[in-house]
């Protein structure tokens, strides 16, 4: 199979991101790679480390540009999927990186983002439950963002199982490129090297509700989240401390059986031997989710942390992953575990 | 007034801490500084950011050459204090900067660190309720943990005040020189950098007996701590993100002036203005904690954040807070909130 | 004495780290502040670590707002300092931050900054022969670019002795702050981490002619200068990297003789011990400039390594310990060399 | 074509990188994995990045488990090797990464290792003049040091051209990784993060002597090296800036087409476009060696950048090329210029 993909975006973070998975996919071509305000100019200018490509030249993003390629991704700011991905054909598959078509509630959508909601696509998170049926064979896939994939991962088992509470409590860091490529002062060098801290306190982030609806669909009840992410001073990674109360008669036995068993066929998420902790290092580059359990019974509550690159399976890789389910190829094609470290 | 100070275990980051704001005391004149591995070398070798003491050789840590100070300050591995205090007589103020007179529940200390309990001190977080009053002409004072110092200013205000359920789940991220100068592989800068890990996961970590003992104290009853630590790419620094479901009835304007109420007349816990967020960066290098809220209705939870820098408000500033409150100098003598940023 | 200061642009990291040192002068009151864009803001929300102001409100940068003061700094863009300084009268002490008033030869500025040259005012660098002499009671004062600053000290001891050939090689390091505040896309955190990259390679950066004229009067005699600034993972320091050619019979013995004698009485320029070498992270925060030698027989070149604070000894502790002298206090008022580490 | 490697020293940073380079190799199995004190437990508790060898168990280095495989790579400490390969038939193609039989001459290697020299084997650097011819068919690889990697490339064409007079000043810049994952205090993240400092200074690391025989060997005459290296706060990567002076009637256009035609056909070594510098992060993880080159009329040398991942081109990707030369496959076998940015 030759899949022939265009990029839409191909100058920012997530859009290089997949540039490099794509070069190490057997089965794709690169079409067309496309910009906005870059456009003209040479991905070796704009992506320094891609350079088999660096001679390729960025063209606009119209529909013109993105035609006659059997996959579109689409690594757009919010709101800009819908207008683009209407124009583009039914037979061709459209993956979109951003937000747009994530959430069922409309108003969710509305509430977060405040524009009208565009839809609701396939959920490119294949390990969650009846996650591979969505995709198989899809045109349309919404990838998830980068916070809800790493929390969905940790606490879709226990919720699933009917272990845990429906009171969510997470507190994840992210890496710098989680907040895009534009020039904003707070995200400078000088900001943000040595420095910690959180946004989007207390509610307002606008992954809570993805969260939410992930893992109130595994629970089969409607499940609070408190959600605060903060910055850290690296540029890629996840870590997600997510915890809940137990249900009554849980314990660390029960617990770690019910991990074990939700991760044991998964080529991409991984529960972790008994005493290693996932670490963002680990997963560096990779497609992996590592993850990690306790059951702290002083507390009550069952502790679950996981480390994803946010860039490889957070947006780009799991883009990847998706892709391949929907076109019926082998699922980690071009993708692997091996992360790049130290 | 001239303060006579000697500091035991002047060779590792909370000892060149203390010194580095000891020296811009201007009370205090810096006696004798010991080692242990480290006696005979110079102290321009060991801290070599410490200039006007560059000249200065460590001497041993024993009982004859910290004599004869009006204050020693012990820096020393957890376990070390009590054979040193015990050797140190009644009239001097000997303030211990390890774990052993923290913990008030000797079994705690002896589940902990598995060691027999050597007491309890007055314990040095001025900003507690009674605080200062226990500080004030002790000859003992017992300097809180870095973990500790952050949680506890974040959120006892919530339980002195009633408006939250006694069930805290905090997850911190700390910089590296927590976890101290000893060599250990996985401390090197080549593991750390670009890594975030949680570590102690599930009730393991020492600071939680601690934590509690303080949150309970100003609940007045039980409080459960869910804790987890991460380490972050980052030198310095300490950021507390704390939550507890909120009583009914508690709203973000009566959250907001609870906190402002706990802080308004401290000189060294502020109350961020609302919008502003701590950030382990504006506090580098100073004895401040930043300290925002946020009432999150959706979740039911009140979430507060405390930044701190964890070798100077978290340990050496902290330090000497209290040893100017024990003296009976103006609490703020030597000491600011100016950080050193960027 | 007390000493009214107004500082113009105290937004930047300059006009930031001015006041850090400001509120530390035991000796000034400080004055307005102004920014441009900023102006009408908090500098508790433009400056989060500088506690003690962050209530006081950034006023527009004019003469009206500048007058009665006894200190004005300007911390402006390059270009913009002679337009306010003429506006300001001849008995007011202006301290220019920026680049305006460095160079003695018109032409050098034309090349490379490409507008008129505003004129020469007295060099803020204390160390260099004749240096304080120029700035005793001086009314202007032109601190140096902070690369200039650490190249400068680290060669004109062999120069003004007559122990280098008169051409030197230079790699220099820097923190990100160097860059400012401006968000631009390659000084984003996230592309800055984990990088080094130089820029300005041969013979293209602006601080060369400064270097050229610093070095040549040292050694009476035109000296060539190769400069290569680079980037560096950090937000603060400059490590610069010095060699020339040693001239016939210069040994490790006598290399060493003439640099204890050059630094021997200087509060903020130290000839390290033997064996240590100058490290960013020692001297962060702190007015010093640490400074080491080597003689390589081999390669017939002596090396000088470098290593000061950009923001401080590089900017804003130089420009206050410029001011000191000018206006007749002892020069280390306010200043000290002690780093925050680590 | 199958080729069973084994990889001595697989705990390390230059085994793990080697590592996770096989496993992205089509036509190399991989065999046996040793350690010395790790010995025994899992290469998944040791490299947690390379999921899919995180079962096996390291063995001791002997050569009875060495024995049978068709490479053997030795990432061994210095002085090491040669016992080692001495055990292994003159039939295995052996690789050493170490220092061991980098060095033609027995007193260069006497004078910085102290130690008898062991040899000296084909090395593995094929860009340089005759490289490769050196490599085809070799049973013997010496890998090159990750700086000599670095100053090599850089600055081998204006040797070769004759356009650079023989006295070449080299500053470098290496992430923390090329000092290997022995735990040591200055090693610790807290004291390299922010942090730049240099060592060796003076002519005494032991790259000096490899770089000098190599660009003597271009140069056809003796070439003298004045090298700092500098230890930055990142992982990964070199940043090597190499100066000499230019010959007469040397100018830009002359010195870019020599450096145009030294890389035209390279596959890892590559002139950037003009106006593009080397950047360490665009090289992260990949076998590039991105170089650019300028000329300094005003100081009348050439300067030349050289950019690096010190673990990949500069060790573990370097060792892989060779490899594949010295056993007849395609050069760029499992190896690419495809950086991990951001």
């Amino acid at each position: 199979m030759v899949v022939r993909a265009a990029v839409a975006g191909a100058s920012g973070y997530a859009g290089g991101e997949l540039l490099r998975l794509l070069l190490a996919h057997p089965e794709v071509e690169i079409g067309a790679l496309t910009g906005h305000s870059n456009a003209g100019q040479t991905l070796g200018s704009l992506q320094p480390h891609l350079r088999p490509l660096a001679g390729r030249v960025l063209e606009p993003t119209t529909a013109e540009v993105l035609a006659g390629h059997d996959v579109v991704f689409l690594a757009l700011p919010h709101g800009q999927s819908a207008a683009v991905a209407e124009q583009l054909g039914d037979e061709v598959l459209v993956v979109d990186m951003g937000a747009d078509f994530r959430l069922k509630d409309a108003g969710d959508w509305e509430t977060f983002y405040g524009s009208p909601h565009a839809g609701t696509w396939p959920y490119g998170l294949p390990e969650l439950p009846g996650g591979r049926a969505a995709l198989a064979g899809s045109k349309r896939i919404a990838v998830p963002g980068c916070y809800p994939t790493a929390v969905s991962l940790a606490l879709f088992p226990a919720y699933e199982a009917g272990i845990a509470e429906p009171e969510a409590v997470i507190v994840a860091a992210s890496g710098t490129s989680g907040a895009g490529k534009a020039a904003k002062p707070h995200l400078l060098g000088s900001e943000v090297m040595g420095n910690m801290t959180p946004y989007g306190v207390g509610g307002g982030h606008r992954h809570t509700p993805e969260m939410i609806q992930n893992l109130s669909a595994a629970a089969g009840q409607p499940v609070t989240v408190s959600f605060t992410p903060t910055l850290a001073p690296m540029p890629r990674g996840i870590l997600a401390t997510c915890s809940a109360k137990a249900k009554p008669g849980v314990n660390a036995e029960g617990l770690r059986a019910v991990y074990e068993k939700a991760f044991a066929d998964e080529p991409f998420a991984e529960l972790l031997p008994e005493g290693q902790w996932p670490a963002t290092a680990a997963v560096y580059g990779s497609n992996a989710a590592q993850i990690q359990v306790a059951h702290d019974p002083a507390a009550g509550r069952i502790v679950v942390v996981c480390a994803i690159d946010n860039l490889a399976k957070g947006t780009a890789g799991g883009a990847l992953q998706s892709m391949n389910i929907a076109l019926g190829l082998p699922e980690d094609t071009g993708l692997s575990t091996i992360g790049v470290a130290p």
